[in-house]
């Protein structure tokens, strides 16, 4: 293992990052960089600084940078294009975060030499195929190290025995039994595995949710929101215009202030297992319900329906770490490509976990057209005459099939 | 127009399918047998036999047939198995209604020897299209009259008038302006259309809505809903068998009860043009979460998987009218080939318009497995070291793209 | 019908046309312009002009317009970039060329300042939706004037009557019960319809085909064929580069030599029926099966699946001619998108009605690695124990269902 | 590795297999039960009796089975109901025997109370994914021994070197240096990969070739062939019945005289590598084109293009290993239930590489409709003016979006 020097590890400054540091300054004699990414997800990160030089990692090799604006505007905001959603209900919070982290953890093994990358994502998850195939998309001859696949520390105990043996400070919580779940973050949601979550016949407790207040906790009083879109993208609320990040920001707060975007679902992973996840996505169910509505006016019926036919196939390739791949930017063309029209407002209620679609318009792109539509006299702009020719035509080929049954 | 003896109208006894009813005999001056359907609307349907009788239709000549149970178990539950939406969010509770009344106007056609049927939709909407489509695809000779798109009454004036001349009883509402809506209901939903409506950057009105409370004026306290599944289908709610229509109207009360099931939607009709309707589905917005949830646990990912690509061009399939088509029905093959292990029970919560899947299990056919799922010792249930062959290959295709770019 | 002052006619010089250039003028009181394009059918054109003056056009009311470069520029490579065929075996070479007459005889319209437009494609056809969706997607307030639709000359004879009336001149084979097929051609194809055709069962006969010599008349030598790509664009044949339409000119020429490309189809038309059709192609047929070479060894598999998927939903955009829908525009995108990389050349062998691909490589695009492929010793390139992950999760889902059975 | 007490070989009695049966004996010290099939590749299978025999294989522990019919009528037939090609252009000759072969060597292990089962596959094809998706897929506990990934016997060398040092018999040719191609042969094709292909700017040899002449060396008279479809099968060769596999044999035997079914390709691999195969499969090149013309005339539009779009995924799953998956099934299920109306004949010719289709009919199942076709007088037979409306509504969406532009 002597061939590897450096390595750039995804490092949160929790226990289990803290032990594969130190796992790997003993087990590879490698020197670490560590990376550590603001996706907002809520967390001071200077003691992640602190742990590192605690670690004897040289200043220069740790990395803290914020990559929220450009999580939201590269990949949030291009998967909402789409409306995406994994089978069904799951807004890829986890998933669409991966790829940048891959991304600028192989740029750090350029700046710094490195020839190795490492995470600590488990063997059983997605996350490790997120990562893996961002890296190895990314830069073709990177070592990959994932020390859940290779070590002995597979239990909690030995991973603190570990942890105390090497002088890695361990929190109380998990001394105490360990956190009660698994759990993601960042400007897109929070997510929540494992534990009392792993028998999907068990209801989730009330205080596992950190991001909403239950729908029965939430006001009383609905809240109205103004979202203006341009080219399928977010760019203000209630007439303010922000960067991309502070939208979504301002979406999670309203969201979770009316109990928004809970979810817990039975989920298929990409290594061949079902799961059990709980999910807080206020900010992007809200999104989500009002970019549909912006298309609901300004998209050619064909081009939405060419969209929801691929979408399931895109929200996949996410879902399975392929946001790199060649197939995902050639779909992501096609998605870019009919957002231009895609401006104007949807006016929501908010209440109680419900968010509700009141009102939408383009002035420049709405394909609605009221003298068409109208079910009152429209002075001829609408044939009705012309729906015969074409019901006709269109059943003839069923009417032949039928003759022949006869 | 002397080729058409008689003609079965599709005949509910308001003010549109009476006047027809009179124009036919005048304008065709053929005999008129009518049809009213029992789909679970909520209206009397004896008043119509008066109606009918009062237009001169002799008693053998007028049908009125209860089809709750089939339009349930035949076409609403075929289609939930799909977790069928059209365009992102309707659950298409008009359009699978009119499948079924154009086989039963058919029959009756055959019934009575009749060369010709009848509808009163208008020739902007999708319901001619459903109707017809229907009518030549279950006999191709049958010939359709569409007055609406034949006739000279295309203002309401012009129909008051003429109803008004050949003593066809109008009520109040229709001489102040008529409904303010255009509307259908059947068990599986409630539509709005038209008038206030029109605009859709105007707010609908809460005094609209007719078979839900809004989700402020529902229960501050949830309630809790057992259903269960068999084969895809909804059998049972809090453990009590029902027949199908029975299992639905149950939803619809205690989804109107709670506010949920409301939708405010533009959407795409077949004929080319953008409209904004309303609807009220609460029965089947409890229903599609539950069957979601069900399959979450004892679907095949690749199945469920597959069922999600191809479920738009479902939904589309039943939105334009092509329930009787051949393309249709190879996929409800495909469909219900995949619900036979769909076995098993939800949990919801019901609280203000949310629909909450708390717990699901599946005695016979959870395909859940806590022992590969836990983030815990999985007693090598799991071999972690598989991942690594698992993303190795599945990256390799990129690699070697990315060895080449450099 | 005295709106219509000016009319841009869609003209061959043929009798149709000409009866319609004359019906127009008669029956419209309308200026009418011509319009014909030199799509590379192989007729002279200047008749058309001298046909149109004697008709009373006047010379600025004349177009005649070589639109080869742009057809196959623009249309013809665009679509084979897609591999697109029609219900697996037509090459579209009728479809493709309508939206390119729309789009110039619309550009006509804005011209002259003319209000309709006119086509002489019957009303049972692809051809009259291709035009007029065209017509349509390009400037929506066109009048569009369809004789075969409107007027009441449905016989031969009677158009043969109407002609002679009105001194319209009638070549000989018209007169002796005309042409035996109904036919198009352009730089893609020449196609036959109807007359002996009609019936299925019939085969069809060897004086019909035009372009090619049969397999059996083909020389007894085999020629190879070099064929070079850049971006999934044909650039040069045997090491000549060309422009676009004398690449095609040639491989037509290559093709017809060897009796390359023809085919005798029943395909579903989009106005309802079945419909048999006789095509020649023989430059498409060698280009289609090159560009899946270069493809081959170009393209990543997933955007080749990718492109596979969807090419036949593209290639019914085409038939059913939505050429200028957005639809059909954001599918471009995608496809173009892939195209990047697809540069190199093909070896293609030519005989007696065979294109047999024997080599191909791309010297800065090929994803071929040869060290990886070999069943010979690799040198490590590719470690085999991965196959053992990679399969073992793959197989998981199935492991637990199949358990689950038992 | 005591463990396995009996395993299933998948056993060819040639050189790779017969090391490998010596290896398991040595290495597992387990109890060999050898399987062989026959699905007509056209090989003696009795010397694989006397080689088993030989290696001290108890008579008991010899499977040699004859699964010719199975093969045809439930795995190819079944295929080419779908017109299944993979990657536009590769038969999956390979494919589709592998499931069969699985099913067989796991019913041989219940036979025989074995634990394990083992092939001679690399590691680097397809073939190792289809056989043990098998495996998983119909016992999900068995043992799967893959030598190619497990021992050290990786160059052709060491494999000779342990065959003679174990006293096991090498043919001549693979001391003189192997055999040329690595090759796989059934009913449905033989393919070759490896050695000279795997240049893919090498053009095949043409001694290569072994089921089909060249069609330079094919015969210079065509030969006309009538083929008769029920359900979507072939039935009948020229008014005869035969088993399915006898119909196979013979079009096989009629396309390698006419030089029939030829390919050289680069595919893309499961397990990421682009590889160059060549094929020949005279037969199934005959049928997919007939089965493509019987469906011409008897399948409906949407369902004939519903099953194309549909192709792709299902060519993929059988490429890919996933025949016995729940997806495959359900897409069967679909497929199937659109064979009913498949029911007719198809004239084909063949000549020196060609399979021309010169004409097909149904007595039963034609949707093809002269009357409506036909460009002649049809007697009202469909109504031309329908086409206005039709057009008219397919452009509105088009026309509103257009209008906006201005």
């Amino acid at each position: 293992m002597s061939d590897i020097k450096r390595v750039v590890l995804a490092y949160s400054g929790g226990l289990d990052t803290s032990v594969i540091l130190k796992w790997l300054q003993d087990e590879y004699q490698a020197e670490v960089i560590t990376f550590t990414a603001d996706l907002g997800q809520g967390e001071e990160l200077e003691p992640a600084r602190a742990k590192a030089l605690k670690a004897g990692i040289k200043p220069e090799n740790i990395f803290i940078d914020d990559l929220r604006e450009e999580f939201v505007r590269d990949f949030v905001f291009p998967m909402f294009r789409a409306n995406t959603i994994y089978e069904g209900e799951y807004l890829l919070g986890t998933s669409i975060a991966r790829p940048l982290i891959a991304k600028r953890q192989i740029e750090i093994t350029n700046l710094r030499d490195a020839e190795a990358v490492c995470h600590g994502a488990t063997g059983k998850g997605n996350d490790q195929v997120r990562f893996e195939l961002g890296y190895y998309g990314l830069r073709p001859d990177i070592k990959v190290i994932a020390p859940w696949r290779e070590w002995d520390l597979l239990s909690r105990e030995k991973l603190l025995a570990y942890a105390e043996k090497n002088g890695i400070a361990v929190e109380m919580k998990h001394k105490q039994g360990g956190a009660p779940y698994s759990m993601d973050a960042n400007l897109l949601h929070i997510s929540y595995e494992g534990r009392h979550l792993e028998n999907p016949s068990n209801e989730a407790e009330e205080a596992m949710w950190r991001w909403t207040v239950s729908p029965e906790a939430a006001p009383d009083q609905a809240e109205y929101l103004d979202l203006e879109f341009e080219k399928g993208d977010l760019v203000s609320i209630n007439g303010t215009p922000m960067a991309a990040h502070e939208l979504l920001a301002k979406l999670n707060e309203l969201g979770g202030k009316h109990g928004i975007g809970r979810l817990d679902l039975v989920e298929n992973r990409y290594v061949g297992m079902k799961s059990r996840g709980c999910y807080e996505t206020p900010g992007g169910t809200i999104l989500l319900k009002a970019h549909r509505a912006i298309e609901s006016i300004t998209l050619d019926r064909e081009v939405a329906h060419l969209k929801d036919d691929l979408m399931p196939r895109y929200a996949s390739l996410i879902y399975n770490g392929y946001w790199w791949a060649p197939e995902r930017k050639a779909l992501q063309t096609l998605i870019d490509n009919t957002q231009q029209t895609v401006n104007g407002w949807v006016r929501l209620k908010l209440y109680k976990g419900n968010v509700i679609v009141v009102s939408r318009d383009s002035k420049t792109d709405s394909l609605f057209d009221m003298n068409i539509a109208t079910f009152d006299d429209d002075g001829g702009a609408y044939n009705q005459a012309d729906a015969g020719g074409f019901i006709k035509l269109n059943a003839l080929r069923m009417r032949i099939a039928s003759r022949l049954k006869k």
